[in-house]
């Protein structure tokens, strides 16, 4: 089989951009074969921008309130997207909903992540919501975007466990350490052509599933 | 500190009772320190029921059917629970919703286990709900039994991976082996006194919590 081209993408973001910053230590470790065409934030002051500006990449800042509409917004995200030829679209920390004008344009070819094991705690307090629920184990899911807040067909989950003493920074630092490492590994999914989406669920070519034997628990039995 | 006794158990079936086996197994290895002091059964052909009579315990058939209501039935498990002492209810593929009459008779002494990462997939379709939703990880869950179905505070949980090809029968024996461990587990902090619940939490006193560092991603990373 040929080797197939670096894939284009394009990637999402609202805050410090540290999905970002793993994919670009991918990329840069040849892990991935991806190159990151534009880094677009809705806040001017996202240190995701800055993050891609030191390694030579088109960052923008497309402000949301200057739009009358989430549709109009995302036509102006279309746009740019388009521009530069991008065709996977990575949602990292970006904290706008998504409409039909983006949906559609990128059918299949929009991923996000999400800090909780999906459907348990979507929306924008995962780890949050998990320690006050009292599970103990939470985690982090890559998805495709579908219309409807986190509930796209799963790529990849990380399990981790919750401990005592825990709160909402500590938890978030273990699953972000996940994030960091199955957000590269679905986009080189993506990038080999291995990710087929069937209903509901995403059929991956070759998987290199986690072993049969293997289980977390905790607090773990005798 | 003293040795705290053996807990008294009941545990309530409606099936083979494979969990009910854990439990002996462990008390039987000095891993747990219980009596099973009665079996009830709300279906006279559970296999549980015959499990219970080899291991020469008190083992009943109370047909819910025979009562005019949920109430009624639960006052006829209190009795026959009371009359042996129980201390601990332990659910165990019991399929009967409980009312506030053993709700309010065994407060915070019934726990019950599900095959799920709860909130994830309650209800009585664990596997298959896990599986068509298409999840790469699920689990079982030990919690404390309060209104509302398996909503209850948590004690223990276990993770393990859905693998490409599994179907509902091979997902719900590797969750199977899971709940196996972590039941008796569940009962061995309760007997030795270290379960306290804190509003929805379950705080255990000198936790083995699961490693820091471990994490179950699925598919793996490279």
């Amino acid at each position: 089989m040929a080797e197939r081209p670096a894939v284009k993408i394009g990637v999402l973001v609202s805050g410090s951009g540290t999905n970002l910053q793993a994919i670009l230590d991918a990329v840069a470790r040849g892990d991935l074969k991806a190159e990151v065409r534009v880094v677009i934030s809705n806040r001017a002051r996202a240190y995701a921008l800055e993050r891609a500006r030191n390694h030579g990449i088109a960052a923008l800042a497309i402000d949301h309130r200057q739009f009358a509409s989430r549709e109009d917004f995302d036509r102006a995200l279309v746009r740019e997207l388009r521009a530069r030829d991008v065709e996977l679209v990575v949602c990292a920390g970006f904290m706008r909903l998504l409409s039909p004008v983006m949906l559609d344009a990128y059918t299949g070819r929009i991923m996000n992540i999400h800090p909780a094991l999906l459907p348990s705690f979507p929306g924008i307090y995962g780890p949050r919501d998990a320690l006050e629920y009292g599970v103990r184990i939470s985690g982090c899911t890559v998805f495709f975007v579908t219309e409807g807040v986190d509930v796209g067909p799963i790529i990849i989950q990380s399990a981790v466990p919750v401990l005592p003493g825990d709160d909402e920074e500590t938890l978030a630092a273990r699953i972000h350490r996940e994030e960091h490492r199955i957000y590269p590994e679905a986009i080189r999914l993506y990038q080999e052509g291995r990710l087929q989406v069937s209903g509901r669920r995403v059929i991956i070519r070759d998987a290199d599933s986690a072993s049969e034997s293997l289980a977390l628990a905790n607090p773990r039995p005798r």
